[in-house]
């Protein structure tokens, strides 16, 4: 039978880097392109320890349906967290348990994108939910990123130019996968222009608590007393994404119709998982847990950019980071990107072609992205060791 | 802020379901409108079993990324286990675990269905389903049921006048709220007509184990030579409902799509609970855990029953049951079924009114739901005499 698929999913595929993962799944190639957390950053023993109690004082609780806005008390630490931390939430707002941030911006599309409705995006910015809008049928309309974030003169443009432009779409701290983070005034003028347009913002921020330098900047969402941001918040990046806990902080009106999508698409949030989050915020210290996976982040960071430094420099650039899981490397204009990718592959190492990350993939991009959480630090160095013979090869030849 | 939301989710409100269940939140409230399992019927040893084991041997895979398409092991135990004991699955099919079986009314919509497109779904079906439906702008066309399924001639006149029909949604088994399992002469009928008009079917089964009475019927997917067929299962009834485990078994280049779409909603359903269940197929008498179900739902059942027949009989009537988890019950043609489940409530009895069930809840009904497996005995007993007080009062005033 010939099936006939609905527009929406005509011309979807699966991910460009998904793509790339089944050679990343041969052991005997170095992968530099995934973006899992570390293994070691991952709280086993508290985990361990919070399951056993749970299963132990009350598996009903754990295992029976639950509702579809999420663990109470979860949400309630969150806000209280969110609210006190980082003046994230106002009265108007309310909390929604997603499964995992990438929920949010499904249920964030479906409750608002019209077929042919526009999304405002920073190009590059992270393919995952780039899909997702795409996936709503939705046009997007990227503004190119500077060092400090997208081009404010190239946003307003898009938004003069956009009439049917929904919401605009940024990860301001450390992005994927450029690593770029929007300075404060930048913030504050996206905001304005948003607000001068009538137009929302998605703000999905996974990397903001895996910060090892320099100061944090306060999220977007900080500047609402318009009811303009919608909040995409996660503990994948910093307990475990493996349990697809997420969040989303929004104006009460918006988040009802979230929530009733989300009835018809999970019902609710794996509850064991919300309960083990719940139980972790509660009875450990959450901030020394950050301040570990601070640590592990920045050792790694430190051994990839060390490495990047001696093998690459000064041929293949790559944007300072301050967080994050990701380096973006980009190459001199005159090599060929997607081959040079190609050919690390032929030797053994996968990194992310950075066009996979573009609005449109066909635009020109000399850009790649390289992910240090993942690797051993062994493999980290192999890895860029190879990516340096290449461009000895290829480059300096 | 005036938000300016999506035109599928306009119309959509909270499941009239869940509006109940804030009455039945009061705990001098006996509930007899839910539809979760009893607490009795999860496996909690066997499952702190396996957690415990997870996470002593191998916790990074309990708590690291996954594949979307789902956790291998689990995959191929479902595949294995329908193809031998239920002739589920050629070798065009293949299979999706789901972030419960709701979500495979969520990806199917999602990736078959245009705005303006019609589900054709048995009336009174499950709400939940028909509110994903809705929630993609389709049109509901019911098919009226009949003691045995859906009326074939009035299934045939639906195909026949909605061209835009995508796929007829069935739940054969125990179906929720009737109770009614279709007959295998009418599921052979049902497939040939949705050849016959080139339109898929939506097979729902999640109560199909739970069948305490009568020979079992094989499902409408064991006659799927053509590739017309989607099968949505689920752990919910037989392991636990709070994990969020289920899945679909589907023609390849179907599933495809399905995949690309979960992709784009959740990334992978929590892994966590895919591995629980799978070691639980693969180290636990799972037939015998299915028996220890049975009998739990066959007393509780009875019991209803025994109360419906001595307190309600014979002006309220019941359809016959020989499994799930609902008793579809009809009150006499003058009496006003809205009216009367108000009174229940008033006397501290919660039941689902009928219309929550049919396409169009304005269509006239008179007919409500009874729940027999979350409530107690007691309990259970209790709601029965109250709705029998009332009947008194009203119906034999």
């Amino acid at each position: 039978m010939e099936y006939k698929f609905s527009d929406r999913v005509q011309k979807l595929k699966p991910s460009a880097i998904r793509e790339i993962f089944k050679y990343a799944a041969d052991p005997s190639v170095v992968s530099l392109s995934a973006g899992n957390p570390a293994p070691e950053a991952f709280p086993v023993e508290e985990i361990t320890e919070i399951s056993g109690k749970v299963f132990k004082e009350r598996p009903i609780d754990a295992l029976q349906y639950s509702v579809t806005e999420g663990y109470s008390p979860l949400r309630e630490q969150v806000k209280t967290y969110m609210k006190k931390n980082h003046n994230v939430g106002r009265d108007f707002d309310n909390i929604l348990i997603t499964s995992g941030a990438q929920q949010v911006m499904d249920l964030a599309s479906k409750s608002l994108l019209n077929e042919g409705d526009v999304v405002i995006c920073e190009t590059p910015s992270f393919i995952g939910s780039l899909n997702t809008f795409r996936s709503y049928n939705a046009r997007l309309r990227g503004v190119p990123m500077e060092s400090d974030g997208m081009n404010m003169e190239e946003l307003e443009v898009a938004l003069k130019e956009e009439p049917r432009a929904k919401f605009i779409y940024t990860i301001p701290n450390f992005q994927n996968p450029s690593g770029i983070t929007m300075s404060w005034e930048k913030r504050k003028r996206l905001y304005a222009l948003a607000k001068k347009y009538g137009v929302l913002i998605l703000e999905d921020n996974p990397y903001g608590d895996l910060r090892f330098y320099g100061e944090h900047i306060e999220a977007v969402k900080s500047l609402d007393e318009d009811g303009i941001v919608i909040y995409a918040g996660t503990f994948s990046k910093v307990i475990s994404p493996g349990m697809r806990v997420g969040y989303a902080i929004a104006p009460q009106a918006l988040l009802q119709k979230m929530i009733v999508c989300k009835q018809g698409e999970d019902v609710h949030t794996n509850i064991w998982s919300q309960i083990i989050c719940s139980e972790f915020l509660k009875n450990y210290d959450f901030s020394s847990h950050l301040q570990k996976l601070k640590e592990i982040y920045l050792k790694k960071s430190a051994i990839a950019t060390g490495a990047l430094d001696k093998y690459l420099a000064p041929e293949i650039t790559y944007n300072p980071i301050k967080g994050g899981l990701f380096l973006w490397c980009t190459l001199p204009d005159n090599i060929d990107m997607t081959d040079f990718c190609k050919q690390a592959v032929l030797r053994k190492v996968c990194v992310v072609p950075g066009n996979a990350f573009l609005t449109d993939e066909n635009d020109p991009c000399q850009s790649f992205r390289i992910n240090f959480s993942t690797p051993t630090d062994q493999q980290l160095l192999k890895g860029i060791q190879i990516l340096g013979s290449l461009a000895d090869d290829i480059i300096r030849k």
